[in-house]
């Protein structure tokens, strides 16, 4: 099959953007009546205190249990969300959560090597799995989370933030609607200066280094931006050997993705240094750039391109919403998926999808993965 | 010899820096004691009016002659910079600029394939040239240029506006005084829609499509930012096989240097979107990004680090200059090299280095160069 650049364009429109259009105008699930799917939080790290601020702006989700080695850290959060201290579970105990039938939902923030064994034990003990990025530290732990959910019938969804966040959206949209003419060229990094002592730098425990953890984003982005699947990556890493924090995880990574039409990506990923997580996209008819896109707020974004007349457009959108309101948008679309027995958009295979690429581009720049 | 990543960064701020320092704060050469030298222009398109209009800005240079084929033209920008009609040369009888004593030096702002053989006339002829970029479409026609002018013993100075530009070299600064720690990572991209029928789509004129034209100040950024050599360099490039206007030269290239020190850069260029010149530097301590960096005007400089005493700095730096001031700096520079015998700070052999790194682009990418 010989398709020009043009019928890939087309097909992409009809792939991702169908697939993302439901979430376009992304309107909180209010309408459902009421009732609200019950979460158990498993792992109470910052992100998940982020989650459970964001439930708590739902109308259709709550916190009623944690599971926690720290039984401190479980009271605290048992206070500040009102989680009775009867649903608070250790990691010895949480199978038992399968008998509390008031969780219908598990949300899990644990460090990425131990998202498959809590995604299936959580499977087998009957809940839907909503699990943050990376899915997993290996193809085959994905697909075993995704074997695993799909025996015990429950769902499950990879929390994949920017789908279904605005500005996000916005530039997908921009695309789609061809007001950047035909994509020739997409940049994007992200990155951080890694504290000493983070679980992120210990790659038993983070499966590898800031490619796992913020380079996914702009690695899942290019896929969102293109609406097509990497033809070919290459990648590239380089570790400060006198730098302590990195005996295990790489330090920098970069990485080429060609994609089928011929539109290239260029990525940058760090925990040596602050990268403001971003990304610019560059067609025959004008240029789009969200940053920040990534964190948690403060979005912006800014394009300009000609119209199908042929008039100037300048676009200067920041966003003025304020965290948590990803964490909400992400929960009440499981939620509404769970209430409506509908297909969440940000599905086990996407995540899948991403560990392959990333897989391919750890062994481009020759780092073994687990 | 083992060099560690601080040894690198020393020899940089010992190599470049050292060899940039004088323009850090560049200064016109007011000091010239009035003599003027007289410059003889050598193609007529939009980048020698610019350079014209920049001398006459200066106190040490002046236009006393013209070559172009187009009469008309030829006529018209006697007219507007004061040229006298009996100093207007054609490509037949340019030689004989030979016998022009008023002429000191030249600008050659030819078509890119035509750089090599009007370079090596001029010598011959006893002038010294001021050449713009790309120096030439091919390694050996740079090392016969930088040859012929030794031969000659006349200077040659390659046309790299931003090496006497205050926000390049501010940025330059920040780098060398460590103000970003140890750098991490580059992104730069320059490229434009390029208009159907212009020589820059030939090939026999360009010697290559946007690579050899605007992503060769990507390329050369990188390498003044880490005052380093590439170490090793992996391209690709994709055309439009579908749009007409390439049928010789490509339309985009993306390529990623990786540098002794470990720092790597990624860039883009392209002849089919609007693509505004800038750079990006991440470091451990902090970025800078300079946007838009590469055009005549309108230069920003933006910047966010921790300063030695740990103190937040941010850096917003608009430059207020208009067009032409990089011409006139320019010009200013090579003059007063020849007034005061001094050697030239971005010299034949600069050029000849990006000749051979666009050389390594091209083969890592596929594309046969002349």
């Amino acid at each position: 099959m010989n398709l020009s650049r043009r019928d890939f364009t087309r097909l992409s429109a009809l792939g991702l953007a169908a697939q993302l259009a439901p979430q376009l105008t992304p309107s909180l699930a209010a309408q459902s009546g009421g009732r609200k799917i019950s979460y158990c939080i498993i792992g109470l790290g910052r992100i998940s205190d982020h989650f459970m601020a964001g439930i708590q702006a739902t109308s259709n989700s709550k916190v009623v249990a944690l599971v926690s080695g720290h039984p401190d850290k479980a009271a605290k959060y048992a206070d500040k969300y009102g989680v009775p201290k009867s649903s608070i579970y250790n990691y010895e105990n949480m199978d038992s959560i399968r008998d509390n039938k008031a969780i219908e939902a598990v949300y899990i923030g644990l460090p990425n090597s131990m998202h498959a064994e809590y995604t299936i034990r959580c499977a087998k003990a009957g809940k839907n799995v909503l699990c943050e990025k990376p899915m997993a530290t290996s193809v085959s732990d994905a697909q075993a989370m995704i074997d695993a959910c799909k025996s015990a019938n429950v769902k499950l969804m990879i929390a994949y933030r920017c789908h279904y966040e605005p500005t996000n959206l916005a530039a997908v949209k921009l695309i789609r609607d061809g007001a950047l003419g035909e994509v020739q060229s997409i940049q994007s990094a992200f990155g951080f200066n890694c504290g000493a002592g983070e679980w992120r730098l210990d790659k038993p425990l983070a499966g590898g280094g800031p490619l796992m953890d913020v380079g996914i984003y702009s690695l899942n982005a290019t896929r969102y931006l293109t609406g097509e699947e990497p033809a070919s990556i290459t990648a590239y890493a380089h570790t400060n050997p006198n730098d302590l924090r990195f005996k295990t995880v790489e330090e920098n990574v970069v990485w080429t993705t060609k994609f089928p039409s011929g539109i290239v990506a260029t990525c940058n990923t760090t925990y040596g240094a602050q990268m403001d997580g971003y990304f610019r996209v560059y067609g025959s008819k004008g240029w789009l750039e969200v940053n920040p896109a990534f964190i948690y707020d403060g979005l912006r974004l800014q394009a300009e391109y000609f119209d199908s007349k042929g008039k100037f457009v300048k676009v200067d959108q920041p966003n003025p919403e304020k965290d948590p309101i990803h964490f909400t948008r992400e929960a009440d679309h499981f939620s509404n998926c769970i209430l409506e027995n509908k297909t969440p958009q940000s599905l086990g295979e996407e995540g899948l999808r991403d560990m392959t690429y990333i897989r391919e581009i750890y062994r481009s720049a020759g780092i073994n993965m687990s």
